[in-house]
């Protein structure tokens, strides 16, 4: 159908379709180690299955942009509105949550069905849009793309639990075993100093290209001063915490984490192994400390950022360290500033801040703004980024959150602490 | 190998050998319609997915026969052991039961891979049987082919458990939908007297050919005359004790029952589906009932077995009807009687006998000693057997068993009364 | 109010106001050590408080008796109706079993003047009754005493569980510390053997005086040739039971009796305490295991039937002695033997057999239908009576009942064998 | 003992022992309504017994203050350090929480003797404390006294909780029905505008007073400009939001909000009776809402705050009224200011502030450095006072906190708005 396009204007419906490309195809490419059974398991209510993500993200563009605004779409199958919409009340009855791994139809050969006649749909619209259609479906597809990329770091962060819960504790992308593993030991920490002051904390539409509602009003906030460590909280630092009796010691923790860690008797990051582990023994003759990741099972390395572990450990490591976490203020007033490493790349950075609304807040219109207003309650906020986030998904102002339990996504810290 | 064999001797190994090959081969038909990712799905604690099934009846023949009996046996994954164990504390520690959804590796593919290196391994060693050789295994043989019917038993019902959870409500097996369906009302149902007095009950090695440990030793019981119903309880009849306002009266329940009723919102028998139901709306312009079952949803049919019915819903109809469950021994000792229908290929029928040991009753010794004998306690005794018993499976003296709650097996009942 | 009777008439009626009066006072006995907090308190679901009991067995009186059968009786608080229903679903909703430990009003005092209204009541009725009146509530008077004395019991066994919960363990009765505590070792027990063949089982009203549909109707059972130890399973033998590691072999265990020891960390009777047991450092020097009881906290005494066990704990103990618990009929049909020590006056005694309707078994008509038939299923029949029983309560015929892993009752074992 | 004391010295020390004296009359005066059963009950797991609370604070007095500085203290009984520490780790284990209701022993008798055991070694401490004694107690006093009143709330809260589950529905302190009762609707409601700005936020010791260590230390906060309601929410308010179909509208609920208000079935605040309530039928002939309070079961009154209400109920009227709630710093800025009624005498308002620590938060030393810091995390700040809350312990620089689905304090709200 490209065929009659004789000269290539750049306009923004065509880079927002190569964006909407790109996006998509790389979902596919995240999903192309799992089998089909893989696809389909659920390992946790909070996890969702690699199928389920490929077909919500899809149902969400069929939703939020087809049906509405290309006349003529034919809904690739009605009950797929019942079985992929999340959590959008307005949209009706809706499957499950901790059902979605029993979905075992439509099969995944069907979800990529969809995924194609979604695609098509979705081109054709583009190529065909004229600037008053593009100004009201170019949010929407903003909105649907960055949705998809919170999902493909989801598809990675669900698929490694669930294959964590396998005792085989199979890779999801085996890498070749190193010839030689050099033990690197994490650099020493430095502190970067920070004056306070008003600074200015958010992000607005359209300034600022792409935000989520929860970024906005951008506003001023008022720090005071504070130092933030240069880098994150390495497997080592870690290592030392436990050695020193970290998850035995009740004054080091918050009353809910303590609580936590007695009912569920942690002793380490959700994925460590420990020397004497029985999953080990069958596959390595390294002793120490290993740790499970999206390559599998690898001894612990004391460089890397510790990772997977909830907002409790975070809170616990750092008073067992002398310091406290950031708010998030102070880690996006600070983010940018030159000797900060590991700031969006390597793991989600827990701060000291809930999940509050920013003063001036109010939810996008219409049937998105479901999308964060709602959960502002009882979930505290990461920042950064993360080796799952997907290339340019994420920024400085970006704000994450889960609840303080956590422990399946790529989480860790960095210190903070007042001057 | 099978080229030096120049004359066919039909002897019991040989037997044996068929015997396998049958049995094996009917798992693998009964798989045969579903999908890696259906094979793959646990829809609740209580039942297994069609894979670990597979896995697991294989595992039995590799453990209770190829590992002690079959010399320079190569075991297939040691892993393996863990996984498809099923309950048998003295093997060691296993795999989870509520997790076994969770393992989509092995993959299918590897699990039928497992299959054939057993099979191999199984046909060669009864090939090679002597005398000696084959009087050791031959009870192991028996138990473990009839072990692996049970499962096939559990496939199908684990599966079309499976199946009901999902909101498309997908047939195990579409049939094409008949031209014209012709609705028969239950026969009236008629009593048959018997006196009581001594009688046979239970069956004993070797003389019955296979029964089950929990089927010994055979013992004389004393019966007081009673009276059974010549035919099963139908849709049809059940559809009056719902009408008649079935489940709110409290009056017809057991205590347990009633509390059960009230919690889960029992309206029905487990797969039945009243005219208002949102997933009857987008097939069918049919008003009424529906049923769901191994072909799908199709309209009640009064005249066919009620099934997938817990023991409380049986007592509580029986009440309703005026009469009671038989226990099971009055159903073995009118088994075979003349003008008794739908005795063992209908529905398993609930009795009136909690699942107690048998005087004089011992477990086999060995590690299949926990076959049975552990499970004494807390469930009730069904007898017959069902559409979904495997073929030459079942017999009078055979004891199934399940929980009062359960209610996705194919189980129904037959009245009986007192005389 | 007695005044113008010059003579006695040893009257029925008489003697059924005279039990009446004995039955009562018997309850405010067993409540007299307790204070009204202790008399307020619930333990668990399954117990109930003191002042629950007084007022549910004044209850039964007023709904059965009084209410349909004293023309003017007044109802003492309608209100009570609501609060003191236990379980009968025909008289309408009821307080929550669970939420009868919140019931602090009404006060104690409002429940004793309760019983005061309610006896005077009855006395009244008693002493008036004509003989066609008597023949109309004599069942129902002794239905109501019976019910009083199981309440007897329970009042016990609750009130002893919530002294169990509490880490000062007071005792319910203290008695005087002996100066001297002769340990004597339990005597080697004897079995002793029964023919078996057929026997009488069960009761039957009015020949046998007072018995409980549960009982009814007398019939004959057939039993196998058997023996029973002459003596209850004493704490010397279960201490033994436990040194060799019975609380850790699965193999000796009911599957669902070896969960239970996993999930609740099960090691000795339920109110035995360790020598290390930090409540027994305050109160004592001896070592070795101690002994919760009505009198408190006492050394082990070796010759004491052991109880306070489950149904599971009373199976895994018979397995590893060698032996089985007898059968409900084997109990009843040797209950009288001379030899058989500990019937009926120490412990209930576990049976292996499963609470199941007799043949022919009908509950007896009216609102207290639901007295026992409803229950029938999930349980297992205890026989004897124990030191909790009011005196004359039990009967060879009796049949107590509970689910298997009921330990708050005054509950043991006796072994049996086949011959 | 005083008699020796001829002339008065208005001292401190002699202040700090008036204080103590009145504080613990205080709480024996809000007992004195309630039986010894009433005393004793704990109606669930959040909730305390009064006798518990009367313990429990003695406790800390016996703990914080005599044992360490009054020498020669004879600790009253031993085993109470175990059965009343409420939540401090570093000071051993203690009773499980959720069965402080099963302590019938020591009986309040005890309870109260410990009372006066403990006064009577404070008063003659206090009495005979030199000036570096004094320095060293009088935080600890002051912290001691702070304790018992909040302590004091909530035994009016939680035994307010024990009477509402009660069928009964008894009063507290029932007060003389009114002859005539005055139904006033609310005032309309006023906004008072605040132009933001930096504020100075909580509070300092010493130079306030007491604060908890939660309100330091006292800093700067960026306000922006907002307006607050001048009144409280009324019932009457509240009744509109309901007959608006408020509890039916999910797209003015949080998620978590939502989710709670389908679980648990919420139609109303929590102790409100609607028309059709049995509960009332017995009770009145009014119709329309009835709202269960300290003085039992009253018609709703229009212009009474509304109480009793979760933050996410708050939220939801807040949504439907189309405003917010406010900060805590906006509240806090604003308290004082002429117009605003109803800020600390009759229920505590919720805030959209979660309770995070505040910018330089330092938990005191010592053991009650367990007091606040180690809850912040889940919980919602709410600012004020209410009808329960002991005169003279509320400031405005006060933070309440209680996890967000909370409905048994006296809880409200006041609505803000951005300017």
């Amino acid at each position: 159908m490209h065929a009659t396009r004789p000269t290539l204007q750049i306009t923004p419906a065509w880079q927002g379709q190569q964006h909407y490309l790109a996006v998509r195809t790389y979902s596919l490419a995240l999903a192309a180690p799992l089998s089909a059974e893989d696809q389909c398991v659920q390992s946790m209510p909070d996890a969702s299955p690699t199928k389920w993500h490929l077909a919500h993200t899809t149902w969400f563009f069929e939703t939020m942009i087809l049906r509405p605004h290309a006349s003529g779409y034919r809904v690739f199958d009605p009950s797929f509105h019942y079985l992929f919409n999340s959590y959008y009340e307005a949209l009706g009855p809706r499957h499950p949550r901790p059902q979605r791994g029993l979905l075992t139809r439509p099969a995944l050969d069907e979800v990529l069905a969809y995924r194609r006649h979604v695609d098509d749909a979705m081109q054709q619209l583009l190529e065909s849009a004229d600037a008053a259609l593009w100004s009201s479906i170019a949010p929407l597809l903003s909105l649907g793309l960055q949705h998809e990329q919170q999902h493909q770091e989801l598809i990675l962060t669900d698929i490694l639990h669930a294959l964590w819960c396998n005792p085989l504790l199979p890779a999801y992308q085996p890498e070749p075993e190193p010839l030689v593993c050099l033990v690197a030991q994490p650099k020493p920490l430095r502190w970067l100093a920070f004056e306070g002051g008003l600074a200015d904390i958010g992000g607005q539409l359209p300034d600022d290209g792409f935000v989520f509602d929860n970024e906005t009003p951008r506003h001023t906030a008022l720090l005071h001063p504070y130092a933030l460590a240069d880098r994150l909280v390495s497997c080592g630092d870690f290592e030392s915490f436990i050695a020193d009796g970290g998850y035995h010691r009740a004054e080091l923790w918050l009353s809910e984490g303590w609580a936590r860690v007695q009912q569920e008797n942690w002793q380490a990051p959700a994925y460590w192994l420990s020397s004497g582990d029985p999953r080990l023994a069958a596959r390595t003759r390294h002793t120490g400390w290993h740790v499970f990741g999206l390559q599998g099972v690898k001894p612990l390395r004391p460089e890397e950022p510790v990772s997977q572990l909830s907002f409790y450990e975070a809170c616990a490591y750092a008073e067992w360290a002398g310091a406290r976490l950031p708010t998030e203020f102070e880690w996006e007033a600070a983010c940018g500033t030159a000797g900060l490493t590991g700031m969006c790349d390597q793991v989600w950075q827990w701060t000291r801040s809930s999940y509050d609304p920013y003063p001036g807040f109010k939810p996008q219109p219409g049937v998105a703004s479901e999308y964060n207003g709602k959960f502002m309650v009882g979930q505290l906020v990461l920042r950064g980024g993360s080796v799952a986030t997907p290339p340019g998904h994420t920024r400085p102002s970006y704000r994450n959150f889960f609840p303080p339990a956590t422990r399946w996504q790529f989480s860790g810290l960095r210190l903070a602490k007042d001057l």
